[in-house]
């Protein structure tokens, strides 16, 4: 084993906290949340403070030009039942941080971990990356002081760099947005505000069993990590770790062996590689900018950015006020969703090892045509989800209760989207599910899944997030 | 050792051919061009026959709209010393197909190569992968029969896919453009025309010692081509191939063991990929398509489109005739460049393994803002090639004779280039050549390189023929 990935293994197989149990840790939450004045108010998008709508374009826009903006864009594709849209879309072109400190004790990492305020958030504070931050942030377009711990990852001070990727977000809402995932490791002592915490990557997947806990950028940022691959040792290791704590439990160890699993895969990565380059030469996707104001069946009133029939998504205007002592305030637009999303992988054991049931999806804001996304995947706001109904879906929305493996409720980023929560699912395919599937699914490992990662926009957002959530203690 | 992986090693190894030996190729290389009848014209833009400028634009576009354009772009980027320009760039959205059909005889895969004319070769005839065909060929948009074998690629017949990936172009002279980089073994009988042959690998790799022998497509489609990681059973394989052959020379064995080294690499996989992230955090590309007919510094006469300083390279029109007894005629646009180019590796062992110096390099039409190059680049038509120096260029020209390990000429594009040749060569650094470089280049195993290759847009297409051209035996 790689010294680094057995060091992520060992965090992600101790629960116990040499500075907080887990209960803890929700308790805190909760006193940052009480700690801390929200306001979130409602305005229109004509008297957004810093955002104006560009004359030419009707795009909404910041004044400084920098931060992101809300564009039009017309998406041609011989992808699915449609095969021409325009749509509004979050343009975000610049690359900003997603960034995690670890540091060892007594042998074992840690992660920094952020109570942060969104003001999308259902709960306002969630628990966040050490570092979050645009590029607008950290080069101080707004004036402001220079984020906490911004000098680990910039490299003015000395970390060791355990991952860096850059990793796709939402490609039905963001056009082409990626953020730097990013862990750096410190052996110094730090200095840590009231805020923040450590944990353990195992508390860190126990509170994602919970609704809301956890935001989004944390997810992406633990769904880069890798463990290595099986060997005797591990189980050992496994077995010397959690047997006797009581708290093995024979999914969460069949989960680790697919996390470790390459060789007994049904297919190879050459194989799932043939697979992807087949679809992306089969399917167009061709994504061009385009005035806001001319967007088809989508309409702008001082109120919000809204399809003519409620569809999807809209675009309204709020502002923030947080703190208690020193109060910020802005003015910023948000995405709210017309609905919840669903998203669900189907999981099976094939050649004794479990495999998830990938699919390939087009999203028109996607980098590279297409990514691989979860079994199921109904995201409020995929422009075309209510004109077909997606595979497998019937299946997961009828799961009997003893195949429901993983489920709970996890958040947007709340710095773009307003209370939007997706159902998470990992659900446990019964013996009649057939293992032929559509050209555009494939069964994988949570190894072949974890290898794709870290190539760049293999994998999307949504299926990162519920690979976050995986346990395996 | 993976099947597949073993089975292309042997053949890199295999230098005798039960058909036809190395330099019978040549002479019937030679035959095959002799029998054929090529005449090129030069012909006025303004009259090639089924190609028009667009009236509103003046982009130089096919009457069917298919195939390829001309159009231009307008670049911006924050990377080298020229921060905006604009250029004509050919536009071909559509993902083809290089296809090689491999096949074992007495336990030995063969490849079966094309002797292929292409109207912008400088010696006409190259060998050329099985199957070459544009999405427009293949559909059939020019009424023509369907390309031959194309059956044992698009899924008609049985065929085992070994390699299938999607290969970049050229990011200097093309937007976005990729190829489908595919490999297929075939178990059945063929009938192969009389301009095809079996070659194997280490056949193929001997050919590219010659100038203009082996296409850029096929170069393109072996460099997909992975060998495993180290074994002492390699080593064991090795000798008992080559010694007493009489070709063991210790370069190449020491090619062979950097492409099976996994472990002893100065960086690992992880730190290379950060090392990238890092660069495509910092330097932003951003392209736009722009009319041909506003492009600055560029300007479009009846006979070329060309820069107002004859810089980079034009485009200018041919009329094909090809043929012996049924003869083919077209008019197409190509593109000549305004000189010669040079790709020059530098190696250099590195904790006893050879390292290549990659060079992250962006260019315009790049897929994904950077890809990885050799460590001196200077294809004619970069445009910004003379605006500045090219890093370690000096040290590649004034390179003594004994540092020279690889040397030759080598074809771009028949199909869309005429007469571009580029040097290629790999130079061995001398004991003084510091092991520590700038920050847009880093040291890599072959085997990692390869690795890379896999996963798409990672190395360009002038690091790839270099590698292509490396001989084990």
């Amino acid at each position: 084993m790689n010294t680094t990935e057995s060091d992520f293994l060992l965090s992600a197989l101790t629960t116990t906290n040499q500075f907080l149990d887990t209960e803890a840790v929700q308790a805190w939450v909760k006193r940052q949340n009480d700690e801390v004045v929200v306001n979130i108010h409602h305005k229109k998008l004509t008297e957004l403070t810093n955002w104006h709508f560009d004359e030419n374009t009707g795009d909404l826009v910041h004044d400084s030009g920098k931060f992101f903006s809300i564009v039009g864009i017309d998406i041609k594709t011989n992808w699915g039942k449609v095969s021409h849209w325009q749509q509004p879309i979050i343009n975000q072109p610049e690359i900003g941080f997603l960034g995690i400190i670890v540091k060892k004790f007594n042998g074992i990492l840690y992660f920094l971990m952020q109570a942060k305020i969104e003001p999308g958030n259902i709960n306002y504070v969630q628990l966040s990356p050490t570092l979050q931050a645009t590029k607008s942030n950290y080069t101080k377009v707004h004036q402001g002081k220079a984020p906490l711990f911004l000098e680990y990852f910039n490299g003015t001070k000395p970390a060791n760099v355990l991952i860096d990727q850059l990793q796709s977000e939402q490609g039905a809402r963001f056009l082409r947005k990626r953020n730097r995932n990013i862990i750096v490791e410190v052996t110094e002592e730090l200095e840590v505000p009231s805020n923040f915490i450590w944990l353990t990557l195992a508390q860190i997947k126990e509170l994602l069993k919970y609704d809301n806990l956890v935001n989004m950028d944390t997810r992406t940022v633990i769904s880069c990590i890798k463990f290595g691959t099986y060997s005797e040792e591990v189980t050992e290791f496994y077995h010397t770790l959690s047997i006797g704590k009581g708290n093995t439990s024979s999914f969460e160890l069949e989960m680790l062996i697919s996390a470790l699993s390459a060789s007994k895969a049904k297919h190879s990565i050459d194989r799932i590689i043939s697979w992807v380059t087949n679809l992306k030469s089969t399917f167009d996707l061709e994504v061009s900018k385009m005035p806001l104001k001319d967007v088809n069946h989508w309409t702008t009133d001082e109120y919000s950015i809204h399809h003519v029939e409620g569809k999807y998504f809209k675009v309204i205007g709020v502002e923030v006020e947080i703190g208690n002592r020193e109060v910020q305030r802005w003015c910023q637009p948000l995405v709210e969703s017309s609905q919840e999303g669903l998203m669900a992988f189907i999981v099976k054991k094939i050649n004794g090892v479990y495999h998830f049931l990938v699919q390939a999806k087009l999203e028109s804001g996607n980098f590279d045509v297409i990514e691989m996304a979860p079994t199921v995947q109904c995201l409020t706001g995929n422009y075309r989800q209510r004109e077909y109904e997606p595979a497998y879906l019937d299946y997961v929305l009828t799961a009997k209760p003893e195949q429901i493996r993983l489920s709970s409720y996890q958040s947007e980023e709340g710095g773009r989207f307003y209370r939007e929560q997706n159902h998470n699912l990992i659900i446990e395919a019964d013996d009649d599910f057939r293992e032929e599937v559509p050209e555009n699914y494939i069964w994988m490992t949570l190894n072949q899944m974890l290898s794709f990662i870290q190539y760049n926009n293999y994998l999307n957002v949504e299926a990162r997030s519920l690979i976050s959530c995986i346990r395996f203690v």
